[in-house]
């Protein structure tokens, strides 16, 4: 039962279940969290992949990818291929199953809110200014960032001497929460085909009352751009040989 | 003296006067951090858990369950529900003379704070849009993740490459600030049946100027909701051999 | 010159540096952070502990006291009073001269303040509402929280499977921000005589331009009771042999 | 490939580009997280130096400078100037591109922010109060801090109990965060030559549409003032041995 791909699977939906409903729980109607702000959604979604991070390892994934971005960047590095395929699988369902719960979770709150954008924006991200070119670069930078550092916290450089193994989830966490701080403003940091799509996909599916539109115009980028900035950090670490 | 019950008493203590503490302060009149909103209240509860988790493995409770449905969970997936009733006991005899310390402490507060719910809202949870069924799925789902990433953090899976042992209850006070920011908009997840219904008494029995009632109508939730929550995580860690 | 009376000295200093730049920057005008809010206060004094710790230790005080109320507790436990005294003066005057860095360093903004009494609340507690005997109950009871749980991240229980011992500053750190959260409504958290009463003394000898009283007559307070509160914890970690 | 230069262009390279990312994402219109405040700046500063020192590190320098006041203060302490101009030009030309793609980033924002004070500060820090002595006092005391609880977490003295190695550049973000709550009201912390003179370069250069000057008149002060800073707190910990 415990698999790597379990462990994707309930890493990636506890990573949605915790930071969709903190979207939720900061913008829909009647929340006790009702416009928090900023440092709630940064902290929140930061604290979401700490939380997958140790859900994946226990339950099956050592690597904790929870992201194909994760997932294409290791491949290239190692070379080795062989399990993509199941992995985007696995987030992308876990992904989809975790918006399901939040939904659930806020039915009452979705039946209270208007504004059909504040309902699609619980499940899957929108840019604060539409312009495909920045939004693209946005997103490719973001998850540069990300998947550099994260490939830096499990650098060789570190080892003996690094960060201790069981000090990594929370790095990665922190890291999350610095990225939404610092590139968060843009397009809301998908920097995650997975926790895009597979959402965006609930949205469309889910008989959520007065939904609008999924937007599906611009469902390409967050998922482009991850790709794009994975293939180019993947590169550069087995370049690099960090 | 240092006994499991002294340790689950102790530690269920801390996080009421801790949580509870943090309640009082951002609701109640006149209060230096009146207003300061929901990360406030989110980290409080995290912090407090992390204080409550080092209080009792010192004072005798190594396993610092503080919770019924921690020592549920735990007691299914171990087989061994010998202690049970008197962990029961001490989380809640804790959990009551936290929120009678609170009461204390912010006393000059209360007196000058006239809304009823507020003063409630100090000593248990209330929905944000009252609705059994809806109020009760939250409960049992914000129980469960508490549970399942509880059992990650000290899975097999980890030792010895995993997160010190000593990082532990630092780990755990961030899933509960996670939980706060991602689930906590519905319900005001008590996830803890002893956390909710120790002060709910308390709240019931004190002489508190202009007090309402204890909403008792409401208790049966988060007592329920986290049982259920508790023994379907329970089940899931001993079936998966997490 | 890495002795324990420098260390307590440095430590301390750093303390109140940044913990009062804190009040500093959230209260007086033009500051860049004004109005920030009670997360930023709390956060803010949690993360100057956390840095006098670490400055403390490295500075020739392993203990780290930084407080008369952990030196009495400590003394009380181990029944070495020896060098409670000069434990007291270098924090006193740690604390005082931090207190004169803070007002050189917020200089330009002290005088564009008028308030006299949001000036002296960078320097000192003060209570919310003003009553003797709920303010002396608040600084005991924060006071014994935070020896409570100092002791218990120090407890024999925790060695060698707890807190890395390079962990403890952070988390002493972590434990004055959720004081501050859970019990800093009422009276501000002196919980820790050399904090009040240093800077107040500095407030005093000060040529602050227009600044009022020191408000003596609340000066006891913030010291007996903290005081009160460190004979009952280290009666009771001595009893109990936490 | 992973050389000191190297490590050091991209750790500054992180630092800038989350750094400001973060000013840009507070101030600049329309972004999803404008007027999100204070607690905001300095949690993402403080993670930002968290995410350079981890990159740093495997990058290939394994000292984690990313600020020439770190440099002078370890050349001082160490007698060791061979490195310095390298180092210097490392983290100056980091900061520059960090600066440049914080700008392509944020673009479509800093099209339609009119005010050209904001724009400057996302690249560069300005005083609240304009006043050389003061702001130079400013920085210098900024700087000190930062460089002497540095030296504190690096210590002989918490080897082999101390914090563990992979814990270090956690809590110099935490640090960070610190003196940006404790010591940020006043000129916004530079504490950081690189990081103030490499933005204010990119911002002169770059064709950014409405900019005003780039207040090249204020420029000197934080260069001047962390340069002081180090020179005192390198020369304290060579004399002291910490």
């Amino acid at each position: 039962m415990l698999t790597p791909f379990f462990g994707e699977f309930m890493g990636t939906l506890v990573i949605i279940l915790l930071g969709e409903g903190t979207n939720a729980a900061v913008s829909l109607k009647g929340s006790k969290a009702e416009n928090s702000g900023w440092i709630v959604v940064a902290a929140g979604w930061g604290f979401a992949v700490f939380c997958g991070v140790i859900t994946a390892i226990a339950c099956g994934s050592p690597g904790a990818h929870l992201n194909p971005a994760v997932t294409i960047a290791v491949a290239i590095k190692t070379g080795d291929y062989s399990s993509m395929l199941s992995f985007f699988a696995a987030q992308f369902l876990g992904a989809f199953v975790g918006a399901v719960l939040v939904w659930l979770f806020y039915k009452d709150h979705f039946a209270i809110t208007e504004d059909q954008g504040t309902k699609l924006g619980v499940f899957c991200t929108a840019p604060a200014i539409r312009n495909p070119l920045s939004n693209l670069f946005s997103e490719v930078l973001g998850t540069a960032v990300l998947l550099l550092v994260i490939g830096c916290i499990g650098a060789k450089t570190f080892a003996p001497a690094g960060p201790a193994p069981g000090l990594a989830p929370y790095l990665v966490g922190i890291l999350v929460w610095a990225i939404g701080l610092g590139l968060g403003g843009t397009t809301g940091y998908a920097i995650n085909p997975a926790r895009d799509l597979g959402p965006r996909t609930a949205h469309a599916l889910l008989p959520i009352p007065g939904k609008g539109g999924s937007d599906w115009g611009y469902a390409w980028i967050p998922v482009v751009g991850p790709v794009v900035g994975a293939i180019l950090i993947g590169l550069f670490l087995r370049l690099s040989g960090i």
